[in-house]
């Protein structure tokens, strides 16, 4: 009997040891405290997982471990693009014999295709490969996959779903228009957990967000009060998660920000393979505090040494949110700072 | 006692006459019927009624006539966006005296304004309008307003709110999250209707919606809907609505599509002062045909002569739906001539 | 007999007094300066004349103004583009009594058109002007023409020309590739001087240059040295344009920078339509300097009080040029600040 | 003694066997044409070369092959980026171990990283790299490298100059000014062939220009033209090979057109990695026998069975052009029917 493919797959990101290998005993660790926390499902080799900077053997060696260690206790989606159709198939029966449910196949990337050569490679791929298929639309990285693109693909069996990255939940709300006529059983998932509620609400059957490599309690907290229908509480919750995605995703180059969240968390994610300059170690510590700081308000760690400015944000919505805090003060200062710098380098031909 | 701004403003296209000026006895008209028909409010100079394509003159009398055709009913929001601020602050008087109960101010467009410059623009205004002031964020057409500048924004009590468009919800959210603490009471609305429902759901008062001016009926009942609680209904109705959406939008270069479907309502809006190429025209009569089949599966209009294909879009979306209907299977014929087409043209160079 | 358009245009700006009205006087001595500076035609109402920014009235004082004023020494091109089709023919028509050689009209602004829109929208225009017509192509500001729509509309006679600002080369080959073959004599100007020689030696007949109201001397003597084939000369000279130009353009909101140099020049254009933040005056005042020190380099005006920098740009491009300068450390610092505060800044959401 | 690296190099296709694999024979017998018709260098695993679509190993046996063949008769620059910094320098080494002159490594691609992580990537490269190094800016395609970014990059040894893909000739030129005055040798490659000749007029040392694969003739006679100052016969063939090149270019996904073409000359390259749909095979038939009558108007190939319509393009350019040719008007009527369809597509939601 199959898991079926719904609520929060966590496309986490990978550990590595002082020589930048896979550190396979953390991420044995790391697999799971996800499911014990409250994943439904895990996600390797996905954009958060940072699936181009691994060797084609590094990605099975990762997908095997995940396998293994989940031991169908909770679903795995694999990441299974390689660099042509003939691997990616090879990868797809790979992973199939470790056990995943299904694989995610991304959008061709680099080159940016047209509609048409999109539809032609996910189409060979339905009809060869030995595992069930979900498509992953993520369009600032990858070839965009349209409607009437996936509406034609639907048509293949072994295409069950679809992964949407792109924010958009219009876009997201006319996929469904289009596929459900014809594919009741088809699977939309989400990869923006800025909106999680209002997807799960207008038709998505889960998402796949790197938020739940890190606090994974509170994403399926906001799964399940979504599904439960206790919006007012579900709305909160968003909010607060929004603030806090927000901070991961804009305060360094992704997924630099959650890596740094991760280990918070107690899991040692080692050095990405991506370096950071010397300016960029020094920003890490500062985000570091910031997010530890939001992490301490939902009671998860403890506020760093020195403790945290008044909160905020996420409260303030609340009635009886009080007048600006001093970080509000404190957020137009740096803006003023930073329109100053900006124009005295535009001034100066640097920007 | 002043209206409050919420719930659904109709940003009305306005009526010609057959030499192409203002027909202002058919405007009269449009508005009473808006009003009957549910609108909340009235929005005159919207990017829908073309505000551009209008002089300065022809811009106050369209305000004037709206005002005392409302009568009071409903507030009328008035676009007031003129060549300067001097001018601005000048229409913004006159509204005022025309009893608009707040006026609609377009971020700075034609340039694309730092967001330094959009601030030092609406400040100017606030300190000096006699009347509240709505912000208009729509960044497809005009300089952007981003989070920091409608927070500083936010600190001027003549600004109460703001019409975005931009269609992103966690833009929307992030607005909320940073405004809200420092005034509670500042208004957001959407401007696009495609996810009225969730906008409303996490925390919009209401929307400026184009579509409000085709079946104001329906965008009332969304709203109600939404408000009272009953979801699954309201999001029933969010899918139908926006296919008629997605067919006024795509289908001809907005807002002609818009003017096609209020023709349809029995409402004689003229021709555009965009002219129409002898193709367009063609085209035009036949996205008629299309959007009188949609109105008519919503029982506001018969069906045109000959009938309509069997219905594709939202009903599919019903557990009962059945198998693709021939529109399904045509849109993927239409679909695959279309592929043949354009690669012809990129072969010849003409693409 | 006709003047040829050809050569460098001057878009320039309008000197308005202390109310911020027009002010006719400087204006006239503006034009005279430029003329006799060597400017081969003027062309009021362009993008950099902030011609959105004053009425329709004070659009036909201005052409007024400079016809006058030029009293046929050099050619006026006139932007005419009023808010309708209409409005814009009765624009055409006064200047072509004001004694303008041709109107500009951009192709319609804040609605993004489509390609037959765009075509519908000229082709009206070009069956009823009773002037000839340059197109004017600006797709950052407004609906792009392309190609194939240029192509369509070299068919109308009283379509002469086109102004392109894209800054595409490729593209303006495009263009020349598809008109040329049925119309000899079409005319192409490019907006973006950062490439002048190299547009002019593929084939264009001049520019629209914004430049050239700041140092029009040099931009005459850039025309002419690649019209002579002087090409060492004139890339020495192209380089150095484009220090001033980049300076110009992206010191400020545009054409703020080109406003500061121009008054650097000794005329006396007031305050700008569009408000100054109080950083933003700040910033003004350096720029002021800046651009003082590198119209010194050419000898144009004096240094600023406490002199300039070491020259860094254009000259170290010679040979001869020593080592790094101060001004290039000072600019990799300035960089190194930048890029600290930009982190800090979007770790704390303000970015 | 090195090589310089000058001129245009190649970033050739790889001939792919009946089974997909690389085809050693026709790659050693595809090297020697290129030289023998006049490239400077060879440029495998650019992105003509689909690097992406090869595994790791592959992509090595191509270097491999490539540098024996050419034997030391032109330099070769490969291409050397692989999954992470670690892989990268092992194919430095191997490659330098090879013969290569040098390698060009893209910036990063799929993430979009901001400067300062390109900086931290290609520092550390520089830092351990045992061969020179040339950037890879293809902003369409990964992270773009900025001008601070190259200013800073250029001050480590190791990289010895940049290939830019931009098309932006501005870009280039402040490039040049950014770094020359520090690196007077360093090399400036445009990828941009649609501009070779004012690229290499303002002062680039060369191009990798995937046109080169296809007419090596040519592209090395505009080099030379260009360089000798015979700038009216390089104007003629620069418009030229602008047909062939925007032919090859927009006539399918990327490389596909330029495949076809090669093939055209007798280089047998085999299926592409990336399938083509039913519709994409019948349109490649057609852009073949285009691309025929192009190549034979240059005295390549013989005309197609069938003949050729008249010629339209370049010569037109040339004062005897007669009026508009049968093609240029069948081009309007394809454009027509074009303008149709899709406005028949989007009136069915279908685009």
């Amino acid at each position: 009997m199959k898991h079926p493919i719904a609520g929060i797959f966590c496309p986490h990101i990978v550990p590595l040891d002082a020589r930048g290998k896979i550190h396979e005993e953390e991420l044995r660790r790391y697999v799971d405290w996800l499911i014990e926390s409250g994943v439904h499902g895990l996600y390797p080799n996905g954009s958060t997982g940072e699936f181009t900077r691994f060797t084609p053997e590094e990605r099975r060696q990762i997908v095997r471990i995940v396998c293994q260690q989940a031991a169908g206790r909770v679903p795995v989606l694999a990441g299974a693009a390689e660099a042509h159709i003939g691997e990616t198939l090879d990868a797809c029966a790979q992973y199939a014999e470790y056990g995943a449910r299904a694989v995610a196949i991304v959008s061709p990337f680099y080159y940016k295709l047209s509609a048409e050569s999109v539809y032609a490679y996910f189409r060979e791929i339905a009809l060869q490969s030995p595992i069930d298929v979900t498509l992953y639309n993520i369009p600032m990285f990858a070839s965009p996959i349209d409607v009437p693109t996936i509406r034609r693909l639907a048509e293949f069996e072994r295409i069950v779903g679809i992964k949407d990255s792109s924010g958009d939940l219009a876009f997201m709300m006319r996929m469904m228009e289009a596929v459900k006529p014809v594919r009741p059983d088809f699977v939309f998932l989400t990869g923006w957990e800025a909106i999680l509620l209002p997807m799960l609400l207008m038709g998505c059957d889960g998402g796949t967000n790197a938020t739940s490599g890190v606090v994974p309690e509170l994403t399926r907290k906001l799964y399940e009060l979504t599904r439960a229908g206790e919006l007012e509480q579900a709305k909160r919750l968003q909010f607060r998660l929004l603030e806090l995605f927000d901070t991961m995703l804009f305060s360094a180059d992704f997924p630099e920000g959650f890596r740094t969240a991760v280990e918070l968390r107690g899991i040692r994610l080692g050095k990405s393979r991506q370096p950071l300059s010397d300016t960029q170690q020094v920003d890490r510590q500062r985000l570091s505090r910031v997010l530890q700081c939001i992490l301490s308000d939902f009671g998860m760690v403890q506020q760093p040494a020195g403790g945290c400015p008044p909160q905020a944000g996420p409260t303030s919505l609340t009635p009886t949110s009080p007048a600006p805090t001093s970080l509000e003060v404190d957020r137009d200062q740096v803006g003023h700072v930073a329109q100053m710098v900006v124009e005295e380098l535009r001034r100066r031909g640097v920007m």
